[in-house]
C-alpha cells in the first residue's frame, strides 16, 4: 500500500519510528508495536509503528516519518512511499522465551543484543528483556555470551600482548583514581589503553574530568598512535562505539533504578574485552550509599567477576574499597582534575586518600603483570609517583591527545559552615553529589563542591565544611536553596 | 523556571508528554521520564518528560506540549509556563518492589492501578509492572486486591439484587453466544446487564456483532432504563470506563503476546464487579490453538475464578467448552449476526453447534439462581428459545437500545472449494479469523467468512469450503492473495 510522506519534524534519539493514521492501521491489521518495511525506489528500511487517532497528526493516506526515518530513506515531505507488513524481530520471541524462564544460547543473545544495538526493538520490549532478566537471573553462560555479544555487535580495538585495564563500578564522588593509576602503569613501561565514560547521574565522570586537560573524543586510528607512542590513553569510550548495546539497556534499568547484577557485568566486561584487555583489575567500593552494601554481596560480585573473566581469557583481580565518603576534595571536573594534578605533582595539597587508593591499585595492577613480587607493586608506584615520572607521563599523554586551554573554577562561590562543634560522622555521598549537579557539574566544567572537611575531622562553629562554585549566579542560587535544606554531613 | 509552549501537533493517546531542550534538561538535571509539574496561572498539570536532542523539534527556552497537554492547561503556542521537578509517583517504588518479589498490600496495588488509569505511568514502568507481576506470580489475596482497584478507579453501575452474567474467555472465531443466552435469561425473569467488547485481534467482538442490529454505545443511565424495562442490554462496556486500567494494561501486554495469568482474572472479575453481578458464568475454551491448551490448565484456572469469586462475594461457575475449531458458520459482524437470528427464529439455517452450546449455558446460569434443579436448566432453556420467547425478548432489547438500518453483506465475494477427497480434520481458528480480518472484519461489518464445512464433515473435488465476503474489491484480493498460501483446513 502507498502512503504520502508527512515529516513529523521529530528525531527519537535512535528507534526508526513511523506513524499511520489509526484508519489505515485498521484497513491494514496493524498495531501500535508492529514492524513495518518502508521503501521507495532507492531504499528500504524496516520501521516501528505508531498510530496516530489524530487527523491533525497524521491524516489518512499519509505516513508520518521521524528525522532517522527520513535521513535513512533519503525522503522529503510529499514523496510517495510503499508500506509492506514484516514479523516482529526473531529476538522478540526470545526475550519471551527468557520471560517464561528459557535460558537463551548465544545465537538467541546475538539477535537480542544486534536487536538493540541497531534501535530495532521498541522501549517495552527491551524493558521485558530486563525485567525477565533480572527476575529469572542470567547464568554464567548466559553472561559471557551477552558479553560476547555486546562485543561483537560494536567496535573492537585490538592491541597485542600484555595489554592491562582498570574499573570501578563507581558510586563514589571525586574517585578519580583512573588518571593517577594510568600514568603509572604507563611509567613501568606497561601498556594500558583506557576508555573511560561520561558522567550519567554523577557530577563528573573520568571522561569529563580528563577533558578539563586534554582532548577525550578521538578516531580509533588517533587512538592507536597515541598508545603505540606512549603506552597509555584516556579517552571517551562513548564516542567510540565499544558494546553500544549496552548504554541502550542502561536508559531502560534507569526508570526504576534497577541494578541488573548480569547487565553490569557483561557491562563492565564488554569494554574490557573491546580494547583486548587481558588483566583487568576492578574495584568495588563498598558503602552504605553505593551499590555494594555489605561483604556477602562484595563477595558475591567478586567471584562472578573472576568466573566470567576465566571463561573470557581474562586475568581479572577484584579489590573491595571504601565507599563511604567522597574521595579526594574536589567534586566535579575541574577541581578533580587539579586534585588529581596535586598528587602528580607531590604538591601540599595533594589529598592523601586519593593519592594512597591510586597507588594502591597501581601497585596490584603492577602485581598482576607477574613481573613484580606479591608486596613489591605498591613500592614500585610509589617511587614512580615520587620520581615525577608519572607526571611526566601525564604530560605526554595530554600533549599526545592534544592539549585544553586552561580552564577557570567557577567565579560564584558560596562558603558551608558548621554551626557546632564536634566530629564529621559521615557525608552523604548523594547530596554532595546533588549540590555539585545543580552548581552546574558535569557541563559547566568550573563547577562543583571543595571539600575542607572529611569524615572523623573535628569541626567547630565557623569552620568551613566545604565551597561551592558555579559559573553562573542562578545555578549558585539553586545550590544555595538545596543547601538549606540539607548540606550533606552528620556532625555529632 | 519558566519556558514558552510549542504546539507538537501531537497526540499520545492517553499518557501526559511534554517536550525539554537536552541543553535545558541538562541544566535542571533532569532525565527522559522524570516527572514535572507545568503550571500557568489557572492551572497545573503533572507531566512525563521527553528529551528532545534537536533544537528543530523543540528549541532551549521552548516546551513542547503534546495535545493532551494543551487540553489539561488550555494553553496555547507562544504562552509562558513555570515548570517544577516532582518526584516519580509513589506507585514506581511499589513496581520496584514487586520486582524484587515483594507482596504488594491493597494501597500499593491502589497506586500502582490508580496511575495506570490516569495515565501517569511510562510504558516502561507499566512494563516493568506487568513483567513483575508474571514471573514473580500474583497471590490469591494480590489479584482479589488488584480486581477491586480496577474497580474503584473506574465506573460502577449498580443493579440491586440477583445479577446473572456471562464470559468467555475468547480466542474461538463465530462464538457468538451471548446474543442468545442474554434473551433466553431475561425471557426467563432474570436481570443479566450484558457489557461486551470489542474485537481486538478477533475478526469480530460481541459489541461489534450486536451493533449491526443495534446501538451498543450508550449513557449509564439509558442501560439502567433499558435493564429496568427488558431485565437485559448487550451494550458496548469500553464507552463506560469499567475498570479502565485493564486496558491500559493490555496495551503493554500485547507487544510480546503474554499470557499474564493473574491479570486475566483481575480484568475478567472486574468487569463483572463493576456492573454488580453476583452469579456469573465462565466459558473456559480448550484446544490446541486458544488461550487454555489442556485439562491441567483449565482446572487450575477454574479453581482461581471460583476462589476470587468467593473473595468478593460472587457465585461463580465454570464451564469448559471445545475451542478446537470456530463455532456457528459465519466469521464476522453481520455474518454472525445473522446466525444468531437464524437461531432465535428457529430458522432452518440455524447452526446446530450455536445453538447447543447457547441452550447449555443458560441452562447452567438458570440453575445457578437456585430456582430450577440441576438437569432441569437446559429444558426450561430449550422452551424459551423454541417458543419465540427468547426472540421476542431480543427484539424489545433492540427497540430499546436503538435499532440499526439494515445493513448489507459485502458485495464482493470468493468461494473457497476443496481440491480432494476425504474429511475435514481440523480448522485452524487463526489462519481463519486472520483470513476474515483481512477480508476487512470488524471495521466493515458485512465482511467476512461463512463456513459450509466444519471438521467431521465428508468432502470431494470441487466442494465449496467457505464463501468470502468483502466491502470493497481490494480487501477481496489481499484475502485471496492470503488463502493461496493458506487455506486453514487440513482435509485428509
Amino acid at each position: 500500500m502507498k502512503f504520502r510522506v508527512k515529516d513529523m519534524d521529530i528525531a527519537t534519539g535512535g528507534t526508526l519510528v513511523v506513524i499511520l493514521n489509526i484508519k489505515d492501521a485498521h484497513k491494514l491489521d496493524l498495531r501500535s508495536g508492529d514492524r513495518i518495511l518502508v521503501k521507495n525506489s532507492h531504499h528500504q528500511v524496516t520501521c516501528i509503528l505508531d498510530i496516530s487517532e489524530s487527523k491533525k497528526a497524521v491524516p489518512e493516506g499519509a505516513i508520518g516519518l521521524m528525522e532517522e526515518v527520513l535521513d535513512r530513506l533519503r525522503v522529503r515531505k510529499g514523496t510517495i512511499v510503499e508500506v509492506k507488513f514484516t514479523g516482529k524481530p526473531e529476538s522478540v520471541k526470545h526475550i519471551r522465551d527468557k520471560l517464561y524462564g528459557k535460558h537463551l544460547s548465544y545465537e538467541e543473545l546475538y539477535h537480542i543484543i544486534d536487536d538493540i544495538t541497531h534501535d530495532r526493538l521498541t522501549d517495552i520490549e527491551k524493558t521485558y528483556f530486563v525485567a525477565a532478566g533480572f527476575i529469572n537471573g542470567w547464568n554464567i553462560e548466559e553472561i559471557v555470551d551477552m558479553t560476547r555479544a555486546m562485543v561483537e555487535t560494536g567496535q573492537k580495538i585490538k592491541f597485542p600482548g600484555l595489554i592491562l585495564d582498570k574499573h570501578c563500578i563507581g558510586g563514589v564522588p571525586g574517585n578519580r583514581t583512573t588518571m593517577l593509576v594510568i600514568p603509572i602503569i604507563a611509567a613501568a613501561g606497561f601498556t594500558i589503553p583506557k576508555t573511560s565514560s561520561r558522567a550519567i547521574t554523577s557530577p563528573a565522570g573520568t571522561a569529563d574530568t580528563m577533558e578539563c586537560l586534554a582532548k577525550v573524543e578521538m578516531s580509533e586510528k588517533k587512538i592507536k598512535n597515541v598508545v603505540k607512542k606512549h603506552k597509555a590513553c584516556i579517552v571517551h569510550g562513548g564516542s567510540m562505539n565499544l558494546a553500544p548495546a549496552d548504554d541502550k539497556i542502561i536508559d531502560v534499568e534507569h526508570p526504576l533504578s534497577i541494578d541488573a547484577e548480569g547487565q553490569l557485568l557483561a557491562s563492565v566486561m564488554a569494554k574490557k574485552y573491546s580494547v583486548s584487555a587481558n588483566h583487568v583489575l576492578i574495584d568495588i567500593p563498598m558503602g552504605k550509599q553505593v551499590k555494594v552494601k555489605n561483604w556477602n554481596q562484595a563477595k558475591h560480585l567478586r567471584k562472578m567477576f573472576k568466573l566470567i573473566g576465566k571463561r573470557l581469557g581474562m586475568n581479572v583481580k577484584v579489590i573491595v574499597t571504601d565507599g563511604s565518603q567522597p574521595i579526594g576534595k574536589g567534586i566535579g571536573p575541574l577541581l578533580e582534575a587539579m586534585d588529581v594534578l596535586y598528587v602528580l605533582r607531590g604538591a601540599p595539597l595533594a589529598p592523601p586518600d586519593l593519592r594512597k587508593k591510586a597507588l594502591f591499585m597501581a601497585g596490584t595492577l603492577l602485581e598482576m603483570t607477574g613481573k613484580y613480587k606479591k608486596g613489591q607493586g605498591s613500592q614500585v608506584a610509589r617511587e614512580i609517583l615520587d620520581s615525577g615520572k608519572a607526571y611526566q607521563k601525564m604530560e605526554q599523554i595530554i600533549s599526545a591527545q592534544g592539549k585544553q586551554k586552561k580552564l577557570k573554577l567557577g567565579e560564584y562561590t558560596h562558603l558551608v559552615k558548621c554551626t557546632k562543634i564536634g566530629r564529621v560522622q559521615a557525608i552523604d555521598n548523594e547530596v554532595i553529589a546533588k549540590i555539585a549537579r545543580i552548581a552546574g557539574a558535569p557541563d559547566d566544567k568550573g563547577a562543583g563542591l571543595y571539600l575542607h572537611k572529611k569524615v572523623h575531622d573535628s569541626v567547630k562553629n565557623g569552620d568551613c565544611l566545604y565551597d561551592v562554585y558555579a559559573e553562573n549566579k542562578f545555578k549558585l542560587d539553586l545550590a544555595k536553596e538545596f543547601i538549606k535544606k540539607n548540606k550533606g554531613y552528620l556532625i555529632s
